[in-house]
């Protein structure tokens, strides 16, 4: 299944749909009696998810064209956002970019930091450049979005905890970002203005075959790109995680509950920022630049960005 | 006005209250027509904090002994919980004991990371201390929350989106923080296990006479003392402060809006914690041990370690 949270005007509530053959149906209308939005819904994901399923394989109606309705992110609201940083070839390019060797502690446990749930916004969402930056950055990312509670969750049983995915852009602001982490916190205003998500959530099973089994949980094949303004800008692999999503899940929960609703990121794919890419030949991001971020399977992420 | 969040027994909601002289009356019997939790109080702030005011004036109800029910952290849930870092003392000895100098940065603006808002817990929790860790560590802070929304909060207006103040204990295990920082994110596993705060959430009216206005914002003369079983361990002064809450505020707010219900953390004062004091003379923490966080009008924040 592909879910979406969507309104039909500026103002109203997101409420959850699902998406197929580019049309969105209503949740509650496919399902009589389940919940309105996203949060709700993930709340009770192993309740509602088999339900869902067997009411859209039933349905006959037709949803809503996807054209007529505005998708956010899918879950407009996570209850918490860890950024993990699992791709090597992004951390080593990134640290060298600053002049910094890589730390065998990177090697050891995947690592993240906290950034800000409130600020999420989906698909289309236009993306305020801040004015304290003048090098404003996208990152390509995909997320997992959490389905069942649990705390130290080990790697083999991560992947019951997991609604599903969607393409995610860490959007970073480079200047802020260098000099607050120099105090050894953070980042946090280098990220905190913008995160966007979506267009949907893709249910594990939709990426089955793309799935490479391993003993430290999941990988999947899935190509990730950027594009700005049409120009391919970075590619990469999902396969290529250092981590996976369950080692990523089982540190993040070690000693600490999860929640359904909390979004967990991947980090930067290799190549996937213009960080990595170098701004004096590729130039940061300005108003007007339309960002794509497109991976397999899970659909085309596009922002523009303004003033 | 001291609010709380309190429950008669365990696994009720936690309910709005007000609390003075050892007695806790409900915010909505008080109030017909408020709101039952802190949550939904602050997120009409403006609104409620006047009525709140007169009623509680107009009063002559008795509440509940302050013994016969539990306090909660004051917001049990907070929306967002950014610490800052902002006492110099703190930062000087923490970064020695690492063997760090301090960096020019930390002057020119105050530096925060984002930690775990669903791990809060209030006076007289419990608090595990994490399997992966032998270093935990109490940090003697304050906190505001926020109480009306804003974004690019002038430090000048800073003052009128804070609802009140409270102690905060970041409870830290040092190793792990120590490890993942090495990386150049968080700290993130070394805090996201646990935060207490409380007894109260005390409105700035009850700290006038300690007010100590300033260009930069307001400071306040109010001593901070940590105790670990009835032993003095920290002293300092919330007054040391090197950013006042109000530049917090306006670096917190700067291209992200801010929400009621928002935490802002001050930062440890100095000597407030056991890296800074010598783990080799004071010891870790460890299962049994009281911690008492006490600042003068904010009360006594309580919590006992266990295995």
């Amino acid at each position: 299944m592909k879910l979406v949270s969507y309104r039909q005007r500026e103002g109203e509530m997101w409420r959850a749909g699902l998406f197929a053959e580019n049309l969105v149906t209503d949740v509650q209308q496919l399902l009589p009696g389940a919940p309105a939005t996203m949060a709700e819904l993930l709340s009770e994901w192993g309740h509602w998810s088999t339900r869902l399923r067997e009411a859209q394989a039933a349905n006959e109606k037709k949803g809503l064209p996807a054209a007529q309705v505005e998708l956010g992110s899918p879950l407009p609201r996570p209850g918490s956002f860890r950024d993990f940083y699992a791709f090597e070839a992004h951390v080593k390019t990134a640290r060298a970019r600053r002049g910094l060797d890589m730390v065998p502690e990177w090697y050891q446990f995947p690592v993240f930091y906290f950034s800000n749930a409130a600020a999420f916004s989906g698909p289309k969402a236009t993306i305020r450049r801040p004015k304290a930056t003048r090098s404003l950055d996208y990152e390509l990312e995909v997320a997992c979005v959490i389905g069942r509670a649990g705390v130290d969750i080990p790697v083999e049983q991560a992947a019951d905890h997991i609604a599903g995915y969607c393409i995610l852009n860490d959007w970073s602001a480079r200047d802020i970002q260098r000099e607050e982490v120099k105090v050894g916190l953070g980042p946090a205003k280098g990220k905190d203005f913008a995160t966007s998500m979506g267009p949907w959530l893709v249910t594990p099973d939709e990426l089955e075959s793309a799935r490479i089994a391993g003993d430290r949980g999941d990988r999947y094949d899935l190509q990730m790109v950027a594009r700005v303004n049409g120009i391919e800008y970075s590619r990469g692999n999902l396969r290529d995680l250092t981590f996976t999503f369950a080692e990523m899940i089982a540190r993040a929960s070690s000693d600490c509950p999860l929640y359904p609703g909390d979004v967990i990121g991947s980090g930067t794919v290799g190549t996937g920022c213009i960080l990595e890419l170098g701004a004096e030949q590729y130039g940061w991001l300005a108003p007007g630049d339309v960002v794509e971020l497109e991976v397999e399977r899970l659909g085309v992420l596009q922002n523009t960005i303004s003033e």
